[in-house]
């Protein structure tokens, strides 16, 4: 499976695309950050965004897209152009029909470190050894669209475990329902 | 000038034309609501929406955007879809280098209302008034997308004015430093 991770941003967005192998392996196939200037108009930045990430969806042509989702609770100065960004991001996915997952900053952390809560050095820390990097990828931008798409990497089959399991408890819901109709209904015949 | 007024969100986004004439005089050409369903993922009501408003661009060809400013303050669950409606709008618009500029809630209010704190139903009001309609545009959201692109039709001559203003200054400003170095310069030769 190919990931596209993307860690939003309209001053600096993380992307990268990592490639799942059998059980964790991994391995990191391209990083970069886009920056656009803060003085430029919003809808331009949204547009060298858009433009780059476009790009990279149909170099890479990855099989999902792994986005970090943002809280109205960060910073609230820049959390509205983070949001836009991936936004964006998340529209050029949907008209490749590619998929898209939002990760949450903490499920991202848990599931690269093994600490909800651990910080960026950590972080960056353990991509480096994780894709046996031979150098610590920079800014944290970069470290963390890496964490995003190793973090769908790891958590995508839990995730499929999951639905499964939803579906089919939904389903046995539904014949339970019509069973309980159909008694019902015979005991009113 | 022709204004695409838009009243950015997921669950209903309003979306209007009005054409402006000589003095105060608007007219409005078109007004709809897009709805995308709650439980339809992310990204797919992004695209619905953008979708929509492509649509609108390529059939009336607005020289403006006018689109909703919206505050990390205000309800945090909706905020970020609503963020990002307006996004994917000035996003298109970006791409078809139409001009894009934002209001504020209460700047919108005060130019239709001349109340900065008006509720929905004096904005309402106003715009039926305003527009000359038979009835009144029904949902809400329709009435904010009239309502915005009103206001930037009354306040682009201002901020054109405005930014001619600032711009002069600012050469007076460029001049005056030159000046100031020249002088400088001379006295230590």
């Amino acid at each position: 499976m190919r990931v596209m991770g993307v860690d939003p941003g309209l001053t600096r967005c993380g992307l990268s695309v990592v490639e799942s192998g059998k059980g964790r392996k991994v391995t990191a196939l391209d990083v970069d950050v886009v920056r656009t200037p803060a003085d430029a108009p919003l809808q331009k930045r949204l547009l060298e965004v858009s433009n780059v990430a476009e790009y990279w969806m149909d170099t890479h042509r990855p099989d999902v897209i792994a986005i970090e989702r943002v809280f109205a609770q960060q910073n609230v100065s820049t959390v509205m152009g983070t949001a836009q960004a991936g936004g964006v991001i998340a529209l050029a996915a949907a008209r490749r029909d590619i998929e898209v997952h939002f990760h949450t900053p903490s499920e991202v952390k848990a599931a690269v470190t093994g600490n909800g809560r651990a910080d960026k050095a950590q972080v960056t820390e353990m991509i480096t050894r994780i894709l046996a990097l031979q150098a610590k990828p920079s800014p944290a931008d970069a470290a963390d669209a890496l964490a995003l798409a190793i973090c769908h990497c790891w958590r995508a089959p839990m995730m499929e475990r999951m639905a499964a399991a939803e579906a089919m408890a939904a389903e046995q819901r539904r014949k339970y329902q019509a069973r309980l109709k159909a008694t019902a209904k015979a005991a009113r015949a």
